[in-house]
C-alpha cells in the first residue's frame, strides 16, 4: 500500500527523540474500513544508540530508586493511564476490537501494572537487592553462610509484542521489567502499534519515567538482536515461526541471552464427566467457549481451539453452542449491539481461512459460514470480518490438524473423549499448550488432569459452580500467575508475580560469613554482628534503628507454680505441663514442661516496655520453632535483633525483630521473627 | 589410536541391556603413561529405543513414587556408593587426578545427593505434586483462588559432561532429576567414561533404582537431540563451542526443549583493599588461588583464571603465591607426595599451551615453565604433566586475551586494580562467570561487588578471618546453592536445593475453588470444606487424620481481669493492654485491647485436649497475623484444620493445622498455622 496523506504518521521514540516514519515504513489499515490509516517503520532508526541509551542512562536511572519507589512509579503510570484510557480506546476501535474488548487490552493492563506496582511494595524490600529464599548454613557452626540474592540485570529488556494486545501486550512485560531496574525498548506489531504508540506517549508525558527507561521502535527492530548480549533480554509474543526465526539467531545463542518466547498454542477445554447437559458447570462450559471464541474475534494467544466432552455430551453441546454463538452479533466494534468485531486485517482473515480450511479437512463444520454472515454497519468485502465458525471432529485419535493447526480467529473444534485418561492424551496432543480449563466440580477429576496434563501445560483452569462468580475466564493471564507454557507454546514464562521481575533480574548464590550476608543484603543474618551500645530498640523510632541492634534482657525463672497457673488461667493442662510420668513417656519430654506460649509471654513481658513509644503494635510472629523442653527451676532470657526493616505507611513502618530465647545454660529453646509496627 | 586387545570394554546400559563398544567405538588413553587403557563407542545404539524406554518405563516408575519414596531412593544409592567408593578411588588415578581431587569427584558427588535426599524429605511433601509458593486470592471473597505447582516432565534427561569430574559432574545432575520424577540419561565425556561406568554398574547393582530410571551412553549420543520434545530435559556441562553446536540444533530450536548450559568460564578472585601483605586475608588469598590452580590440575570449570589485587600488592602477591606454588610436586597422582597430577590427556595438554601463549602474549610469565619441570614417578614425555603456571598482565583495561581465553589448567593471570568499580569492570569484562571470589572483611566493599558485579555472576564467594574455618572454597559448587552463570557461563542454572529440582518439573498456575485447589495440591487452602463429623482430630492419630478435619471451639470471653492478670503474670505491662486512654491515641487500637499472646494462650486452651493421645508436642508456629483488636468483654473461639501432613519419623509425622480465632461476630481477630507432631 502507497503512503497516504491522510494517514497519521507513528513515530519511534529513540534514545530521547521522537522519530518520524521514513525510509522503509509500512502502511497500516483499518480492520473496519480497509483505508490506510497509518504508517510506520524507518530503516535508519540507530538501535546501536538505543541500546547505549537503555543501558548508560536509562539503567543507572532505574537502579539508583529502590524496589519500592519503583513500585510506586508504576502505580502512578498506571494511574495516569487509567485517567487518559478514553484516548486509548477511541483509537482502538480501528484494530476491529470491540469496547468489550478494549477493557480486557487496556484496563487489562493497567490493571496488571497495578498489581506489579502492589506486588513490589508487599513483597519486595525497599531496597536494591532481592533476597530469594532464606540463608543456608554451610558449616558447621554457622561462621560461613549462603544466601541467594537477585539484582537487576545491566542491560535492556527488547519486547516484541504481537498485534492482538497492542496495550496490556505491552504492560504486562513492561511492569515488571520496570520494577525490576530493567529499562525497556518496545516492538509493538505494527498493525496495531498506533495504540501503542499513543500509550507510550502518555506515559512519557506524565513526566513519571527517568529518562532512557522507556523506548519505542514503530516498525522493524533493525538488526538490533545483533547487539545484545548476556545482559539483555529479549521477550517474545507472537508465532512460532516468528519465535523460531528470532531464537536461531546465532548472536543470541553465542552470547546465551535469554529469550523468552510466548507463542500462540492449541489450547484447550474440558467438560467434566460430572457436568452433563442441565447442570450448571454444562451451561458454564457454553458460556466460556462463546467467550473464548468471540472475544478480540478469538484472537487471543490462549483462546479455545478445541473443545473436549465426553462422547454422550456432544450433540448437546453441539445445540447450546450453536445457539448461543447464533446470538452474538458481528459488526462495527462502535456500535453498541456488536458482540464481535473485525480481525486486525484482512491478511490475518486469509490466513484463519486457509487454517480453517485444514481443520475442515478432518472436521464437519457444525457453525459459522464465512460465506454466508450479517455484518452491521460496515461493509463485509472492506472489512476483515468473520463469523464464529465452530467444527466437529467425531475421530480425535486419528486427526492430526485439529491438533497443530491454530486458525487465530474465531475458530473452534469439537471432539468426544472417552475417560480422563483419554481426555489426559488429547490434551496433550497440543505438544504444550498455554493453559487448558476443565469445567468440573469432580477434584479427583481435577487432580487426575493436574497430575497427567500439568507436565503440558502453563495453566490449568478449573471452574464450576462454587468459583463462577468470581472466575476470572479461560482465557485472562492474571499478573499473580505464570503466562506461558512448554514446546509449542514457546517454553517460556512471563508474570507470576515476583516469578515475572526475576527474569530481568540475575540471581546469583552469595556465600559468606554472616556479616558479610548481612552487609550485602540488608536483612541480619544469625552469627552476624550484634549492636549493643544504644538504647532499648523498642525505644527507638522506625527511621534511627539500624540493621543489627540488639536487646539482650534479664533471665527469668520459670517455677512449678508459674507452669500451674498459666495451665488453669488459660485451660491448656495438656498433661505435659501437668503429669510428671506422663510427659516422660512423650518421647520429646524429659518430664513435665513448661507451655511453649507460657515462654512467648514471658519473653515478652522481658523486652516490652510499657510507656508509649515507637512500638506501635505487635502484628505478628513468624517462623517460630521450640528447640528444646523447659522444665521448672529452669530460666529463661531473650536476645531480640533487628532484623529487616519495611516501610508501610507514611508514618509507620514494619520491624521484623529475631527472637532468640536461652536457657541459664544458653541454650537455645524458641527462636522466632516477631513483626512490629513502629512509628518512624 | 587403534584398539587395543589388553584394554578393557566400556559399555553403555541402553533400553535394560549392557552393550559393548562396536563400529566407532574410540580408544582411552591413561593421563599418566599416555597407553590406551580403555575403548568406548558404539555407533549401532539403538536412541529412540533408548529415549522410548525412559519415557514409557522409567518416567512411570519414578512417577509411580512419592518425593519422599525418591529422597530415600537417593540416599540409599549415596550410602552404596560409599560403600564401594575405593573401587572408582583406584579407577580415578588414570585420568590424571589425585586422592585429593577423588574426594571433591567422588565423595563431593556422593555428598551432593545426600544433600538432595536430605533437602527432599524436608522441603518437599510425600505426594507428587509440589507446591511452589502460597495461594493467591483471586477474586473478592475468595470463591477462586490460584497456586503455582510443579509436575515431573515426562520425557528423558538427557545428562551431556564433561570430562573433568566423571562422578560429582554425573550425580550433580542425576540427583535433581531423580528427585523431580525424571529419568535419566547419562552421556560422560568419553575421556573419563571409564569412571562414570564403573559409578553407573554400582548404582544399577544396588537394585535400588527402578527399570529405566537410569541408562548409560558410553560414547557418541548419536542423534539422540533430534528426537526430544518439549518434555524432554538436555543438560550440558563443557565448553562454549559444543554448547553452541547443540544448542543450535533446529530440532531443539523448534520444539523449546529445555537446554540447560554450564560453560567454563573466566573466573575471578579480587583481593579487597582491606586485605594487605601481613593480614590474615592476604594470606588466605594466596592459598585460595593455589588450591584453585592446582587441584584436578587446574581442570575445573570454576577455577581462578584472573587474580586481581590493588596495584600496591601486586608484587607481594607474585612473591607469596610463587613460594607457594613452588611447593607443589607435579608427578603420578598415585604417590602421597603428589599434590598435582597431570591432565586428562595430551590433547588436553596441548589446547592448554596453545592458550597459555595467547594470554602470554599479553603478560609476563612469573611462575612455571612447560619446558622445565620436574615431575616424580611418571614419564614426563609421555603423561599429560604441566608445571602451574601463573601470568602477569601489568594493563588489564587494554588487554583482551586474558579476559576471554581459558587455558583449561594450572594456568590464572594476575592484574592490577585501582579502585572497586576498576574490579568490577574487570569481572564483568569476563562477559558472564560462573563464580567469582572476593577476600575481604570489608561489608561494604562485598556489597558493592554484589550490586555491581552480581548481574555478571552465578555465585560470588566472599571470605575472610571470620569464616575461613568453615568457608568451602572458592571453586566448589555446593548442592544447596545454584551453580551456572550468565553469558559466557552459559546462561544455565544446576543446583540450590529445590531450585535445582525444578528444572526438571513444569511448574502450573493452577485456578480453581478452594476445594479444587486442596483436592490437586493435597494441602487444605482456606475456603475449601471442611471435615467435622468426626471425633475431635487431637484424638485421632497421623494416620487416621485427613486433610480438611476441623474442630470447632466453644468460644470464651475475655474480661478485663484476664487482661490484668495476664499482664502482671507476665511482665507485658504494654499501655495498650492497661491505660485505656493511651491505647485509643494508638492508631491501632480502639483503646486498651487483649494481648496477643493472650488470644493465643486461650485459644490453646479452647483446642488441648489434656489426656495423653497422638498428638505428642506442639513443635512451632508460622504467619501469625493478628486481624483485628480484642477488648474485654469481648469472646473468641477457634477453629482448627487439617493443612497438611508431613511424615518425619516412622513412629510419627508433622501436622500442619490452619487456625482462624474469631470474635463474638466471626470476625477473624488472629490466623496462623500451628505445628504438631503426632503418632502415626
Amino acid at each position: 500500500m502507497p503512503k497516504d496523506a491522510a494517514a497519521r504518521d507513528i513515530h519511534s521514540f529513540a534514545a530521547g527523540q521522537w522519530v518520524a516514519p521514513g525510509s522503509g515504513a509500512r502502511s497500516i489499515a483499518s480492520a473496519i474500513t480497509g483505508d490506510v490509516i497509518a504508517q510506520a517503520g524507518n530503516d535508519a532508526l540507530d538501535v546501536q544508540g538505543m541500546l547505549g541509551h537503555a543501558r548508560d542512562l536509562g539503567g543507572p536511572n532505574l537502579r539508583r530508586l529502590t524496589f519500592h519507589d519503583r513500585a510506586r512509579m508504576l502505580k502512578a503510570l498506571a494511574l495516569h493511564l487509567k485517567e487518559h484510557r478514553q484516548t486509548l480506546y477511541d483509537l482502538s476501535f480501528d484494530t476491529g476490537a470491540t469496547q468489550a474488548d478494549h477493557m480486557i487490552d487496556i484496563d487489562g493492563g493497567i490493571g496488571t501494572m497495578l498489581v506489579f506496582a502492589s506486588k513490589g511494595r508487599r513483597e519486595m524490600p525497599d531496597g536494591h537487592v532481592f533476597l530469594d529464599g532464606p540463608p543456608e548454613q554451610l558449616g558447621r557452626s554457622g561462621a560461613f553462610m549462603g544466601r541467594h540474592v537477585a539484582t537487576p540485570l545491566r542491560g535492556a529488556a527488547v519486547h516484541i509484542n504481537a498485534f492482538n494486545f497492542p496495550v496490556w501486550g505491552m504492560l504486562e512485560k513492561l511492569a515488571p521489567a520496570l520494577l525490576a531496574g530493567m529499562p525497556a525498548i518496545v516492538k509493538p506489531a505494527t498493525a496495531t502499534s498506533y495504540v501503542t504508540e499513543a500509550c507510550v506517549r502518555l506515559m512519557l508525558e506524565s513526566g513519571l519515567l527517568p529518562e532512557g527507561a522507556l523506548q519505542l521502535v514503530s516498525g522493524g527492530l533493525g538488526d538490533m538482536l545483533d547487539h545484545l548480549d548476556c545482559q539483555d533480554v529479549v521477550g517474545f509474543t507472537g508465532s512460532a515461526d516468528t519465535a523460531l526465526k528470532l531464537r536461531s539467531n546465532l548472536h543470541l545463542l553465542k552470547n546465551s541471552v535469554r529469550f523468552m518466547a510466548e507463542q500462540d498454542s492449541l489450547n484447550a477445554t474440558v467438560l467434566g464427566p460430572d457436568a452433563t447437559a442441565g447442570t450448571p458447570e454444562f451451561n458454564l462450559f457454553v458460556k466460556e467457549i462463546t467467550r473464548e471464541m468471540t472475544a478480540k474475534a478469538g484472537q487471543k494467544c490462549t483462546a479455545i481451539r478445541r473443545i473436549m466432552a465426553p462422547a454422550p455430551q456432544i450433540d448437546a453441546l453441539i445445540a447450546a453452542l450453536g445457539e448461543r454463538l447464533a446470538k452474538t452479533r458481528i459488526g462495527d466494534p462502535r456500535l453498541e449491539s456488536t458482540g464481535m468485531g473485525a480481525l486486525v486485517s484482512n491478511g490475518q482473515k486469509r490466513d484463519v481461512l486457509e487454517k480453517a480450511a485444514l481443520i475442515h479437512a478432518e472436521a464437519e463444520r457444525v457453525f459459522g459460514d464465512p460465506n454466508q454472515f450479517e455484518v452491521d454497519g460496515a461493509d463485509a468485502a472492506k472489512g476483515a470480518f468473520l463469523p464464529p465458525m465452530l467444527f466437529h471432529c467425531a475421530d480425535p485419535d486419528t486427526a492430526q490438524r485439529v491438533h497443530d493447526t491454530e486458525a487465530f480467529g474465531p475458530v473452534s473444534t469439537i471432539m468426544p473423549y472417552r475417560d480422563p485418561d483419554h481426555a489426559v492424551a488429547l490434551l496433550n496432543r497440543g505438544k504444550g499448550s498455554l493453559v487448558a480449563s476443565v469445567i468440573t466440580r469432580d477434584g479427583d477429576m481435577a487432580r487426575q488432569m493436574v497430575e497427567g496434563a500439568g507436565a503440558f501445560h502453563g495453566r490449568l483452569y478449573f471452574n464450576n459452580r462454587d468459583s463462577m462468580a468470581e472466575a476470572t475466564g479461560h482465557g485472562a493471564p492474571l499478573p499473580h500467575m505464570v503466562h506461558g507454557g512448554p514446546g509449542r507454546a514457546g517454553g517460556g514464562e512471563e508474570l507470576g508475580g515476583i516469578r515475572g521481575v526475576m527474569h530481568y533480574m540475575q540471581r546469583t548464590a552469595v556465600q559468606g560469613s554472616p556479616d558479610i550476608l548481612t552487609a550485602v543484603g540488608g536483612q541480619w543474618v544469625p552469627g552476624a554482628t550484634e549492636i549493643t551500645d544504644r538504647a532499648h530498640p523498642f525505644t527507638r523510632t522506625f527511621t534511627a534503628l539500624d540493621i543489627g541492634e540488639t536487646f539482650h534482657s534479664p533471665s527469668r525463672e520459670v517455677t512449678l507454680d508459674d507452669i500451674e497457673t498459666f495451665a488453669h488461667f488459660t485451660g491448656d493442662t495438656f498433661y505435659a505441663h501437668m503429669d510428671d510420668t506422663a510427659a516422660a513417656a512423650n518421647p520429646f519430654f524429659p518430664g513435665r514442661v513448661a507451655h511453649g506460649y507460657l515462654l512467648l509471654s514471658f519473653a515478652a513481658g522481658l523486652f516490652v516496655q510499657p510507656d508509649p513509644g515507637p512500638v506501635l503494635a505487635n502484628t505478628g510472629l513468624d517462623n517460630l520453632r521450640f528447640k528444646a523442653p523447659v522444665q521448672a527451676g529452669d530460666s529463661v532470657k531473650v536476645h531480640l535483633t533487628v532484623k529487616a526493616k519495611t516501610p508501610r505507611k507514611d508514618d509507620y513502618g514494619e520491624v521484623r525483630w529475631h527472637v532468640t530465647l536461652t536457657n541459664q545454660n544458653d541454650e537455645a529453646v524458641a527462636e522466632y521473627e516477631l513483626l512490629t509496627m513502629n512509628a518512624v
